[in-house]
């Protein structure tokens, strides 16, 4: 196997990934800023199928209107030159000093009034170069003490920022659906809607909650220490799964972005298995940031080996699928049963059946063997590919 | 001020609180068991207001019928002797093994079974003796290992149970709300329904979404890092703070349950302040373990000072909010203009409203400093006690 | 490659490993009790070279002389039939009431010399099995509570016991050495000497330090968030590691005890790529829990599981060293110029070459890249197997 | 009380603190950079003791010897006429790109060399302004994948590095100690010398082991989830706490540097009571970040509440060790008897002792409370002031 990516594979990377120039709260930047359009063509020739952008990554906050459309003209010839396409953007509401106590639920209604106007603008631009999904993160929406933020007063202006823009794509008649992206702290002491399941909560008291669904991280879920194919299946399930940016991280410290299948390989295992099985088809963003000391060599490196790493695991997925080996062991832990309703006979037939409580054999179905170390050993082998 | 509870308070204890023998992963009780009866007469004498209890807390698991009925009737005659309320009942779907893999997701169909009827046992008694919540705890449904449970099909499974009893309580025409208890992980490597947003979102897919709620627990939020007082305000604002269940966690680590106040006693502040502000009326449930190294005389003094505690933060918060200082550096963090809606103008007014953006002065808006320093210094010197 | 272990792997396993019943905090016991004997018989068979095991686990707490005497040589008679050897050894000093506050650390100064002389009979039985380290976890030396333990005091009294102990086996003219193995917290609040690094300092201030080292553990750094290899790397450098623990922890949060490889398969692959390299000696056990959710065949599984996948890893390991893509790597990444001194040249030297620092070329020196994520991506490649 | 900090407390600040600009991973500054000159006269009128610096934070990087001669010229200027001294100072290898891998255990051997010299040219500069501690923190030594750092080759260097400073400073006739200061990580995936013990562990293999002390820092051990104030007694025990930072922290997660006393107040409080009745005479100093949403009147808020809550908990600290009910409680909890020696008779006394071991009474002594709940409840009394 090459594990050559090819666009069908449908991956796409953030200019600000590959463009990250290594600042970090202790250091200054590393490497030169990047030339979006040099992004493209790289990472169109390394395989990608897409790129997605903050507003202020394309076009530096400030500019004019004719820089910003010289900027955008350049990278609209960018993408036609090498086919590459634009599945999603999203809005910068965190770098510019204005942001500092949020954007929708910044205490300053002049602050969240200048943040969704930023927001429209650049959904525009995002439509017009064919995105079709708008990815929100609110990663100063949060607070560092406790009376520094009502929170219940901070959903409110949420769920009104999320309403408007609704209203908004709706009036437009854009084919565009929003993706809000939990994240649980950093660079806010604590961030409003931190995981995916207060995303999937918040999102039901939407006036339109048709139009938005999750993006999760895989390293935002990890920072709280949750596993992160459980957050994706119950997104899927919810059908809320509208966006996934993969990365890595290890465990419970600051947002590290390391690139995909590092980390918790074991979890990245499950991860594209889920997603594979599942039929996902929406973006597959790697937002990761290629360490600060790597020069670009090592940047090119870093973004090749997220796409490597998703396809070596797609195979070994695949392969511990297809195993009879492993569909016994299925079976044999009772995964067909988990399948299964637990009550086709309603709630009658269940209060009726003796055989479910009352002559119940509770020991003897207490020492039935789970079977679930050889299952996981199949699992370690095929991740390890050390099986056929 | 003296912090001597009063029933009017509303404070409640679990059974299994008191009662908690001192078993943990490493060791063997510390104390003999309790008998409910005196936890109930102990309980009443240090002010409490209610008792809540796992059907095996109650009855030991395995007793026959006409045990069961006196484990019951002295239970009663210990309520009805010291004026002792049921606020809310629960069920031990855990302890036994046959619950290892679970009960309304176990991978076996007849533990499922098996547990929706050992609820519905427990439901009839706590409807019985008043009880108004039920709370479900799911403290098993997870893994381990990847491939052990597909958490799309557990999800599915969960939702049937729910669904089930919910159709059995309006059929029964119970006054009684479910409570779902979200958990990250412990005993399970990973919980599935891990924290209060993944509950929001689950009930909201539910076939009687108005009668289930959630039941956060200080210690299982922290234990993934989260602010424990934003996700109550989540859950009032989403109006689904059915039950709480208070204790003290030291951080992200196995499940403390220590008594309340301890651990982290800024965020009990901020959670006491929030509760008292939001007018919550739900049970008020101490849900702690005195430590294995106490005897009796300890549990006494673990479960007064659960009390104690709550009292002074609750004398505490009063304080702060009352001060015209914090009501002046309130203003001058605007938490006020946080209030307010970010657009009476409605959409139209907000895209034609050029003051909100071409002409808005971000960088003097930067400049303007948020003053949540001395606001939040202002809390801590409410919180020690400093002022006045 | 079938990955079967041999003797001469020197795996060892514990028997309180194998034959944990599953008893947790929320759960009663889903197996039976385990006879050692067939402990040694089960291990023997799958390829284990030795046992180990806590006074406790091979002779009940409370026998009588003669009972004891009975279990030693049936157990004796066990290790003479199969070959299994006992490396290692250590103390039950967490089960029994009587160490809910410590052992060498209690409160209470007749529990620490009850706890000290626990010991020294476990260790006269060790030696006499063949033993040559005996490992000591102080699991109750801790705290939940600020005032409850000085920990200076605590201090005085561990160093104490460890100094009387290094006395009894210089007396007896034993061939043991102590190896002290740390844990941040469970089943206290937070345990004294809580990492690798807080035991190397410790042993420091003993009177023979000679005779003491640190048994690190793999979940336990873990649950601190820490990089366990780094710490095995310290260890070793102070040439202190006399004993290691092997087993698997998804991160911060209980203890999980998994199968070794399970949890961050990375860590342990770089884990046996040091103890490989470093030609670490010293005993290999197995301090991992088969999953509650298991029968027998699930423990043997388990067990297995834990062989095969050092071997796997360590097959993965000495691939990724022989590579010469990754030994050009590791020259990239000047790994070289990390084993040399920095100055040969002295003190004076360096304060004297004003190429080190007047006339250095600091630019351009920031500007060369390192390479780091070529060599880290071909590590990944050889882990999963996708090299040769 | 008042509590209004006087030079006699010895409180001190980092220049960096004060003079923050709110530079964060996803951020631009949101202050101006604040003159030194302002910070010492600032901080002096609150009544601070002294101040402390980076090499850079006071000589932009890159200056000319004049310039240097400038700065230096008025900052000394500044202490003159405000009194404030300088107790210790620092070394900046992280913020540079050159550091990029880290300072004295970077792979290129020629940025140790420099870095060693930087460190050599500041401590000229320390010891002429009057320090008498130098801190070391080695916040780039470390590594974010497995390969690229041999950790026992980087100890080698470690050590090489703080050994010819240690020649440097003994043929200077300085008088001048090191205080190493521990990170588990950020800005690098895992950073060596992760927390106090590895530090004071590490110290040992040094030639000058007496010229090296610890720095912890309040935040970074709390980013291990350890208990901070255990640390502290340890290096304590060990004569080893040279010097430390003061600040907070919200549990596991990127390194906040909160004002002293937000966080984990009960640790604080702790931390407070144990260096006052400690007797630590060395540095004090409040190493915190004054949120980004302040302006500079909220810096001065932030570092004046630092001062603040250090007294008002000092003064909590000596009411609860003068209060006879706590004498009593801490005699109830034996906190006498871990004082005593465990083995007053020596090893043979306790071998010949039968009451020890043979007869001692196991479930007797199982059977005494610990009486800890009680003494902690005194102790929240106290830190909440409803005492007295």
């Amino acid at each position: 196997m090459t594990y050559q990516p090819v666009p069908e594979d449908k991956f796409s990377f953030g200019l600000w990934t590959v463009g990250w120039q290594g600042k970090d709260p202790f250091g200054d930047p590393t490497r030169a800023a990047l030339d979006p359009v040099e992004a493209v063509q790289r990472l169109a020739e390394l395989g990608a199928y897409g790129i997605t952008f903050h507003d202020d990554d394309l076009i530096p906050f400030g500019s004019s209107d004719s820089e910003r459309e010289s900027h955008i003209k350049r990278f609209r010839q960018a993408l036609d030159a090498t086919g590459m396409k634009v599945p999603a953007a999203t809005t910068n509401l965190f770098t510019h000093p204005v942001f500092k106590d949020g954007a929708f639920t910044a205490n300053d209604r002049d602050v969240r009034r200048y943040a969704i106007r930023k927001v429209i603008r650049n959904v525009d631009l995002a439509v017009e170069l064919g995105a079709q999904t708008y990815v929100a993160w609110g990663g100063r929406e949060g607070a560092e003490s406790g009376a520094a933020k009502d929170v219940r007063d901070a959903l409110d202006r949420m769920k009104e920022a999320f309403d408007l823009l609704g209203e908004y794509i709706t009036e437009q008649g854009y084919d565009l659906r929003f993706a809000i992206e939990p994240k649980p702290n950093e660079p806010r002491g604590d961030i409003i809607l931190p995981t995916v399941g207060h995303v999937l909560a918040f999102i039901e008291r939407l006036e339109r909650p048709e139009l938005f669904g999750v993006n999760p991280e895989v390293g935002h879920e990890q920072m709280a220490g949750l596993n992160f194919p459980h957050g994706i299946a119950q997104a899927l399930w919810a059908d809320k799964l509208y966006h996934i940016d993969l990365n890595g991280q290890n465990g419970i410290k600051y947002d590290q972005d390391l690139r995909f299948g590092v980390g918790d390989v074991r979890a990245a295992f499950w991860l594209v298995d889920l997603l594979e099985t599942a039929g996902y088809s929406g973006p597959k963003v790697f937002d990761f940031k290629p360490p600060r000391t790597e020069d670009f060599d090592g940047v090119w490196e870093s973004a090749a080996g997220c796409m490597r790493n998703y396809l070596i695991l797609r195979d070994r997925a695949a392969a511990f699928r297809a195993d009879p080996d492993v569909q016994q062991a299925l079976l044999d832990a009772r995964l067909d049963e988990l399948a299964r309703p637990t009550a086709e006979d309603g709630l009658a037939g269940l209060l009726a059946d003796k055989g479910a409580y009352e002559d119940f054999d509770v020991d003897g179905a207490a020492a039935r063997g789970m079977a679930f170390e050889r299952l996981d050993q199949l699992a370690m082998d095929h991740l390890l590919g050390v099986r056929g």
